[in-house]
């Protein structure tokens, strides 16, 4: 029988997700491997969190909820805006997701049209390009050439080049961890607007920026799209479960497109995010671990040859040159898993072009496995 | 600001998710509205099920998986195929999914490019036609004019008038409940074959015929893709976790696209689906119940002028000509909810052409709500 494959199937893989597959595979295995190739946290949601879904599990049905998600969990996210940032979302604007990977899907689809042009970051994260271009989206690559993050300047030279139709940015950024400064901001979004370019902001790594308080694109617009996830900062990884605020005009074509291509997000994770909010105390804890680990990374990595090529001032990732070390970080990563059992991301996940001379490690694991992991790599090398 | 609205965004709604919606607030306003418009069982998980969730949220972490899944859910669909139709499937061909909704999206992604025709039937699973459109596919709906189910002579006629690409069929099917028989089945995947059309089999709601054993399409063929869900018979519907069969050549383009646009499954949802096939002698009382629910509806939905148009002979859905009551079974829809708190789905979903004479029951309830749905419709139409 005729098996088709289709051209657009044959997206680049998402090297993290490979990584973490051999990662696994050697685990089963009994080999005592330390992940830093996936952006998780190693602790498990908050207490609240797991309560809330213990109770629902016992209460009874996980059914289909409304396509934008329940009641309680749009009203929660709304009230989150007013507390951490200061502005009025309203409930209705808001529409959960199963995980930002959903949200991400149902934007491109909600707003663009095959061979739009939709600029992105790189390096960036890969699953923006992967989805845009199994969407049929052309996806413009603005190479950062070193520039912490994209500005206005990025977006008017590559829309002078052809005319965009959207652009997508994250703050802080994966894998670098750059924080766009609040003015810059500004003047992304206000460069946009000139240019009529429709605004995806990605705020997955809010609450988890070292330097300062997070500025949502949202103040300067109710016409961006934003999207946010309970995997970082809530520590909700395999939950999947996420969001966005919408335009008013976006919000009943995403509901129409979740309706059909994922019904609702898991009831479970729904109920159980409903509590996230309440949480802070618990997550701050876990934050100022992070803070701990990049201490350490900040100051060991660049000694055993890992030059920090990124500010490091949000997420939880070390965005490492390694070209003193290797030419081929692809292999690279394969060796260091398989020779010192340390898991990382190769920088070919998050630029094509430049990646083969970097490496991605998350520290968003325990304080002993970052030490234990600087040592392994040192000794390794050596 | 611009918004960007897609043109592909413009797909149909998925009126069974808007009649839930406005269920869902209604029964906020206190109306004891009784649900028969989306496909879920009453049920909650089977104990097992329940009880492995909460024992794994009990340990910690619930975390990104690999992108196929975890290696004991996959072994566990793998036996089940041993089990339930004696054939050999090995767990290297078995994607774990976020219900079927993602294997869908999923199988059409890897499948199939912008502009191939596939066919589907008519009256058929809304989101097949939606999900089709918003990615580009030449949607080919074959209308069954009466016939039970899509058959071989349908697919070849089809294909004659402009060659397809691939096929989509389930058994049972939604919203019919119609089971295609042994042999017809093996003519429709041998026509496939003859003709050079890749086969994608909806097995979702197998284990829920009542008229004799399942037969899955990999009888006939290890190159036909295979769909199927813990939603239906598995009372698992917000738990958002389903599976694919694959055809060898697909499982790397299916992890590949899986990576970018979901990750993986809930983790939680992968936990506790790995126990449900244990759960036989729970589901089969479950299952009793909606036997149960279907001899009453069969005889009372003909009494009340709800002419059976379908055989129900599998799922748990009667589909109803009420062309004598209404030429508008939208309007009927939402009338029969304001006025009669009965929910249900007009056959617009699932059939564009002739769906105004037709709705759509779903008996997946308890049977006192059966009962009292039926008695409500009954007052409301004198």
């Amino acid at each position: 029988m005729v098996v088709s494959l289709s051209r657009r199937g044959d997206v680049e893989p998402f090297h993290a997700m490979d990584v973490l597959a051999e990662a696994n595979r050697l685990k089963a295995l009994g080999v005592p491997v330390i992940s830093m190739a996936v952006g998780q946290p190693s602790d498990p949601a908050p207490t609240l969190v797991r309560e809330a879904a213990a109770r629902a599990l016992q209460d009874g049905r996980i059914g289909y909820t409304d396509a934008l998600g329940t009641a309680t969990l749009r009203k929660a996210i709304a009230a989150h805006y007013g507390e951490h940032y200061g502005i009025d979302v309203p409930p209705a604007r808001i529409a959960v997701t199963t995980g930002s990977s959903a949200a991400f899907n149902l934007a491109f689809l909600a707003m663009f049209d095959p061979g739009d042009r939709v600029a992105i970051a790189a390096p960036g994260y890969p699953a923006y390009r992967n989805i845009m271009k199994a969407l049929g989206l052309d996806v413009v690559e603005i190479e950062l050439e070193g520039a912490a993050y994209l500005n206005a300047a990025h977006l008017e030279s590559a829309h002078r080049e052809k005319p965009l139709k959207g652009v997508l940015f994250a703050s802080p950024a994966n894998p670098t961890g750059a924080v766009v400064p609040p003015e810059e901001l500004a003047a992304l979004v206000a460069m946009a607007e000139n240019l009529g370019i429709s605004v995806i902001s990605d705020e997955i790594y809010h609450r988890l920026a070292y330097s300062g308080p997070d500025t949502t694109a949202l103040v300067h617009s109710n016409d961006v799209t934003v999207i946010n996830s309970f995997s970082k900062y809530y520590c909700m990884t395999g939950w999947r479960i996420g969001w966005m605020v919408l335009p008013e005009k976006l919000v009943r074509p995403v509901e129409r497109i979740q309706q059909s291509l994922y019904i609702s997000a898991p009831e479970l994770s729904q109920i159980a995010a409903s509590e996230a909010f309440k949480a802070t105390i618990e997550l701050e804890a876990v934050k100022a671990r992070y803070a701990w680990n990049r201490e350490l990374l900040m100051r060991r990595l660049p000694e055993i040859g890992f030059a920090l090529a990124a500010p490091m001032d949000g997420a939880f990732y070390a965005f490492c040159d390694v070209s003193r070390l290797t030419n081929d970080s692809m292999e690279f990563a394969r060796r260091m898993l398989a020779e010192a059992h340390v898991a990382a991301t190769p920088g070919r996940d998050f630029d094509t072009l430049a990646g083969h001379r970097f490496m991605r490690l998350s520290y968003a694991g325990s304080h002993d496995d970052m030490v234990e992991a600087v040592a392994r790599i040192e000794r390794w090398l050596k």
